[in-house]
């Protein structure tokens, strides 16, 4: 009967793929990227085991498509969000600010996709570890690029150690994520807000300090607005929702 | 066969109940608290099922007991070190010294057990979410503590948000920590003392800037001092190898 039921919700074998993977990536936010098996995965939509085969072909398989479409809604939700917004100082503010963003509307059910996933394949080699170390290094690589441009702006001092600064900020993000999730305190994105803004003061120069003046608190709103734009325009894909 | 030589080894209980759960923290800390079943466990250490559950009962007992082992050995390496330095600012900058030190030595094979404990089980209510939770709130509440302390001795400004200052000091070290296990990045360690330092300094009275001159960098070496001291007082237990 399964094998029934899978065979007929394969008919558009694209559509299916794209919902098994919206469902699927909430599943692993909650329960983990380990335990998002093609058994457990096919329990939870009720379709053939040998149909999720085609579509993965592995568990691991699986895992590596899961995290491709969550580093898909982290790009629709925070790079191309910040993208949104000046090169330099205030696009740097408004990655962080729609990081934050995230964390806050828990676009993922479990909280940061990527913050589960590294504590939970950190220590096992392999592709999906890998997958996530790339992804790390580029999300901290486009910090450090921002970083480097309000630098060349005259926007940062000149001699502001830029791995040093994105380590801080990163750290700041991912502990309210962590707040969040754990304790459920949703002041540490407040707290995560005000660190930043006053250590990217401290490595300000006084026309960067002018500019944070200017960037203000309206860049909270800013950013909001560019995701729900964002995400008017991606609704219709991103609203399928297979029932679990 | 399994069954015989369970029995063989569980002639005496107590002692094999210590060993079964050296060895189980440090399979939970690689694998994950939710991949050790009692059948895992059983399966690692060629011991009988039925032998384990006259242990811990279930599955939970099981990370239950693996828990209050891990922050045994968190309470040893971290709190235990920290309080053998004046209380106040000097323990303050003492414990965070511990923890980093804690993180750098891989006291736990996957890295520190709590943050990893916490990504995967922030969405899972139950016994083992609300341990964890207890113990975050008394690692905070401990840090807290020293910076109130620091308040009453003059070291710090009477006008430092607490909450703030442990809530950036603790995403420091949690931040070394993940950059230490996903990107195998060292000099995240340096990094984390480098803006803790600075995060004191800038809440410091004239007086606590001069106690952190003194304070300088010894600290550091006599974090390990006290550390190997410790561990050389509890070597038998921890020494104790169960053949994986």
């Amino acid at each position: 009967m399964d094998e029934a039921k899978g065979a007929r919700r394969n008919g558009d074998g694209r559509r299916t793929r794209d919902e098994i993977l919206t469902y699927a990536v909430q599943l692993a936010s909650r329960e983990g990227l380990e335990a998002l098996t093609i058994g457990r995965l096919a329990e939870a939509l009720h379709l053939s085991k040998s149909g999720l085969f085609a579509h993965f072909g592995s568990k691991e398989g699986l895992q590596l498509a899961v995290l491709e479409r969550a580093s898909e809604v982290f790009g629709e939700r925070v790079l191309r969000v910040g993208r949104s917004f000046s090169g330099g100082l205030e696009r740097l503010i408004a990655f962080l600010e729609a990081w934050l963003a995230y964390v806050e509307a828990r676009d993922f059910q479990g909280g940061c996709f990527f913050a589960s996933a590294s504590a939970e394949f950190d220590g096992r080699p392999g592709p999906v570890r890998d997958a996530l170390v790339r992804l790390a290094g580029s999300w901290i690589a486009a910090l450090e690029a921002e970083s480097r441009k309000a630098i060349a702006h005259g926007d940062l001092s000149s001699d502001v150690d830029i791995a040093q600064l994105v380590f801080e900020m990163h750290a700041l993000v991912q502990e309210a994520n962590w707040a969040m999730q754990l304790l459920g305190d949703a002041r540490s994105l407040g707290r995560a807000r005000a660190a930043v803004r006053a250590r990217v003061a401290h490595a300000a120069t006084p026309k960067g300090r002018a500019s944070l003046v200017r960037i203000g608190t309206s860049i909270v709103s800013d950013v909001r607005a560019a995701r729900r734009a964002g995400q008017a325009s991606i609704a219709p894909h991103a609203a399928v929702q297979v029932q679990g």
